[in-house]
Formats: structure tokens, sequence, C-alpha cells
């Protein structure tokens, strides 16, 4: 459902929570970025209004959930600092073809694939974390990020039809099975 | 109350109404461009956290009224297009200053000012509109401007006090009011 190419096991969940202040950080980052690549996507798009929308609407989503980690750091006293981020993200938007509307079809299924894996490992997150709060929060958190994963398959759909959208996602979905694969084990974030 | 440093003449209605697709148009790329100023400080400014709960909850504001905006635009089938956007803003940002903390006081009081003046505005068309839904929509969006713009000049007062915050705002309210005055009249557009 979440066309991933590779499950995470779940003993990833007790090495994240050995840095738990460092998964929480690094989910408040990835929200904020997350709200801050669907903006910039409304500025390099904005003579294509299908996507106007949903972007500006998934934008508010991601900041409401920036919102909600910035209330959770708080409540643990966590300071929200900067953290460097997991290379994941960056070594994904490598594969990204130039020339439209390649580059555009790939960023949205890389975005898709982003919130799949995010969600793949909230659910875990949400079923073997120890802190019965955390595991509540991520519960809350999963439906939306399977729903913006579809929500980027769906906007690629519109753009080149459903089969070439589903074939791209495929390749992409291996490379990355790839890149989660060989991320660095020493740093603890959502996507290492 | 809104710190202006000049006032519009009521007249300035009658000339955007001559091109109210431009007037519409302009202010969703207002709403936009509102909303990315907010998350550009966010991502700027992460080591000072009394800033970001605040302004991810502004541009989640902006990105809403972008959406009504676009929905306005649907309904009179005004084209969501690129237009150039007037030297306002640009010109206002000239005079920030460099150099931290001058550098994000300055720019937290340019937008407040920006807002205050776009609160004045949308006031004048709420009032003077020869459409009725328009004058209700802005009637409807005065509100938040004004309250963005109190919330940009307290956010300065907490970083240099009321007095400093206050002082700064009148110079750079002067500067605002040169720099609308000179504002082109052949375009049409919120800040011309």
């Amino acid at each position: 459902m979440l066309s991933l190419a590779s499950t995470t096991d779940p003993s990833w969940v007790q090495r994240v929570e050995r840095r738990l202040d460092h998964l929480l950080l690094d989910h408040a980052h990835c929200e904020k970025k997350a709200a801050s690549m669907a903006i910039n996507l409304i500025f390099r798009y904005q003579t294509r209004p299908f996507l106007l929308r949903w972007l500006s609407e998934l934008a508010r989503e991601e900041l409401e959930h920036f919102e909600l980690m910035l209330t959770e750091l708080d409540r643990r006293q966590i300071p929200f600092t900067v953290l460097d981020p997991s290379p994941y993200a960056g070594e994904l938007m490598k594969h990204v073809r130039r020339g439209e509307p390649d580059r555009l079809v790939d960023t949205l299924l890389v975005c898709s694939l982003i919130e799949a894996r995010s969600c793949e490992r909230m659910k875990l997150l949400s079923e073997h974390l120890t802190d019965e709060d955390l595991r509540e929060l991520y519960k809350g958190l999963l439906a939306s990020e399977a729903r913006h994963h579809r929500g980027y398959v769906h906007l690629t759909a519109e753009l080149v039809g459903r089969e070439a959208a589903v074939e791209r996602l495929r390749e992409l979905a291996e490379i990355e099975a790839a890149v989660i694969a060989r991320a660095p084990r020493d740093q603890v974030r959502m996507h290492t």
C-alpha cells in the first residue's frame, strides 16, 4: 500500500529509542522541511494550478505537525536546536531527472516515498516504543503520512497517467530502499 | 493603531477596481509570499525558539488565505498566472540593516508594516468596492492582517524591548510611506 521496496526491521525502534531526544528533534525538523518543500513546489510550479491547492493544504498540515512536535519537545525539556539532517532526502533528490515534466514527476514521487517511509517507521514507533504517550502520538500521525503519500502519487498520475506514475514509482522505490539500507547507523534520525 | 506614516486616499479603490483581476491575482501571490517569508524566517532563526510557533501559525493562516484567493479566482474564472510583483516589498527589504539582531529586528518590522499596509488597503476595499461579495471577503480578512501586524511588533519587542522596537518601527514607517508614495501607478497591485 505504501509502495516501499523494503521493510524496516522492528529492532530499529530499540536502536532509535536510545537517543529519543534526537529522534523527536529530527522529526520536528522533518515536518518543517516537508512544509518548506511543498511551498517551494508551489513557487516553482505556479503555472500548474492543479498542484497549488493540494500542496498548500499539505504545507498547513505539516506545519501543524511541526507545532505538535515543538510542544512535545517542550514537554520533555528537549531544546529545539539545529541537527545535521540525515543524508536520506538529499540522496534521493540526486535521482530526480532533469527537464520537465520528468523533474516534477520525480520530485513528487520522491516526496511520496519519503512520506511512505515516515509512515512505515511511525507505525513501528506506535507499536513498539516503551513510552505510551509517544506510541499514541505516532498512532495519531500515521494516517496523515499515508494520505500524503497517496496524494503525491495521485498528483503524479494526473500529470503523466496512472501507469507511467506507478512504473516510475517502482523504480524510485528500489532506489529509496538502497538509500535507506546504507544510511549511517551512528546517527539517530527518522530515516537512518 | 497600524503604525503607518501615511494614509491611502480612498480613490485608490477606483483605480484598482479597473483591473480587479490583477488586484485579486496579486493578492493571492501576496498571501503565498507571506507564508514563504514566515517559513524562511523559521529556517533562518531556528535557534530562537520564541519565534518558531508564532511564525508557523502565521504561515498556516497565510496559506489558508492563499487557498481562499484561489477559490475566488476560480469563481471569477481568472486563471492563476505569474504576475510581476510590485517593487514594494523588495524596496522595503533594502532598508534592513546587516548584522544580528538588527537584521532580524528590521525584517520583523518590515513584515509588520507590510501587514499594516495590507490591512489599511483591505479596509478601503471592504468599504468602497462595488462588488458586495468582495467587500465581505475583505471585511473578513481585515482582522487577521491587523493581528499579524501586532504579532510581528510584539515579537520584535520580545527581542529588543518595547521602546527600541517602537522607535525603529517609526523610522521604518517613514520609509514605507515614501516607498508606497512612489510605487508605479501603471500597475494594479495591492501595494501600488
